[in-house]
């Protein structure tokens, strides 16, 4: 699976992948937890969940161990770091928290983590459907969990835009360019582009699926 | 604890009860998924967590891997085409999804879940009070997902209508008679008849017990 | 780490500070569940979830088995008899069962798993950020799984007293108290009266900390 010429530079480009991935969805949680006006620690809180929530999830499922974040602690520093230093800016800034600040961020860690779960989860040796699955567990449970403690009704479930399903889509990219025999570099950007512009594509133009039954 | 003259049936008669427990929980998450009019993905990740959920749990503080799911990968296809074929046929039937749709798959999958969680626990060496929990683990939480993502209050809770009791007693009678030395083929089958009857008989009847305080 | 002097009788303290948690957690979750009007089984169950929901997912975290609970079983049948006792008890008396019967045992348990989270993630060589996480993590997750069971929004989250906040300082307290090489026993019992006092102080005044934006 793993293409000869690639090794030197795929574990970065995973790091890289994963960091930006945290940084988004602890972007879309401090959003969230600032609009519903809760505290330092709370906003800390909701960002760290929604940055972490998915991965550990993935991680447990497939008994890796040590958890993604034990294993790199900068990820804990950095969205404390974050939520101090984006707190006192957005507040400065005096700009006003829309939905926006927190659907765009979630829209690239949609991508990135789907993209990277499916990945992790095929060098675990997983098959086809599991690793879709942990696609879409750490790029989804994030989102979820940030929208269950600010006591809004998870967006994934309730608006009838395309979520889940563009989760699928990009771990399927994945697992698909795996098995054609495409670089695992290849199948990552592929995936992350994809996903992340189909979301911000249903996210300015509004695009809606139907429910199942009228 | 092992009966020399059933091993050769009980494995299957174990495997059985699973696939049937996943396929009633599925049912159940589908319907409920369906009547707040969730669109395709919505609906399997639904009846996915109400099948899979409560199993998880009890793999998770079983310390049993891989999990269930993973093992026998067909009961995620099978949860798959099942949201499919349901779908298509409760939509072209025009039925009514009524609250029985979700009550009477769940019934069922509640005495599976229950004495089967209970044996697997024995047969991990539990002792009788983790046996139990762990039947009662595996038999209500995947409920508890399933109306907790459809923005229910989940029914084990709140209505005063037994079920968690009921687990409790499908897990104590696997319990008592692995005690009194049954086979286990026996344990299940009385288990799973007596807690599914009387969960029937509770919803047919509507028997409710009264809160602790007036 | 470990004091020669001590280690007679620190076992001994962090279990009895475990079963003092454990028991308060119960209270909390008990009079919770009585408040709300849940049946016997019911009331068992919130308070069972309260009192090993935060310490489980500390467990699992930081990879220890057996759980805490199925090592020392009797904490399971104690909080079975205390749900017993207890109920009765507050029904014989007529006691009326205001907010503070949820919110005293739970200062209590919120210093004293805090201070022993944070103290067995540091024994289990987690660094200081993991080990402060893991005090926050099992002092807090029994409560919110408690409020979210009897449908309240979660104290931790929705009022602005300082609660979270607590459970840091009371693991921070440990951790910092163990760098600079204090005994073990007294980073525990200075935590945990910091912690425990510290939140009946916020509770009797009032104390409120303003929103992170106005």
């Amino acid at each position: 699976m793993l293409d000869p010429v690639t090794p030197t530079f795929l574990p970065g480009l995973q790091a890289t992948i994963e960091v930006f991935a945290v940084i988004a969805f602890a972007l879309s949680g401090l959003a969230a937890g600032l609009r519903v006006g809760m505290d330092f620690v709370g906003v800390c809180f909701v960002a760290g969940v929604s940055a972490f929530g998915g991965g550990t999830l993935r991680d447990l499922l497939l008994d890796r161990r040590p958890f993604f974040w034990m294993e790199q602690e900068h990820l804990l520093w950095l969205v404390i770091v974050l939520c101090f230093v984006a707190s006192i800016f957005i507040r400065r800034s005096h700009a006003e928290l829309t939905e926006k600040w927190i659907q765009i961020p979630d829209a690239i860690g949609l991508g990135l983590f789907a993209a990277l779960g499916a990945q992790i989860a095929l060098f675990e040796g997983a098959s086809v459907i599991i690793a879709i699955l942990m696609g879409v567990i750490s790029s989804t449970l994030g989102g979820v969990l940030r929208d269950t403690f600010c006591n809004v009704v998870p967006k994934a479930f309730s608006d009838h835009q395309p979520y889940i399903t563009l989760a699928v889509l990009g771990s399927a990219i994945v697992v698909g360019l795996d098995y054609l025999a495409f670089a695992p570099w290849i199948a990552l950007v592929s995936a992350v582009s994809v996903t992340t512009i189909a979301r911000l594509v249903v996210l300015a133009f509004n695009v809606s699926i139907p429910a199942w039954r009228a």
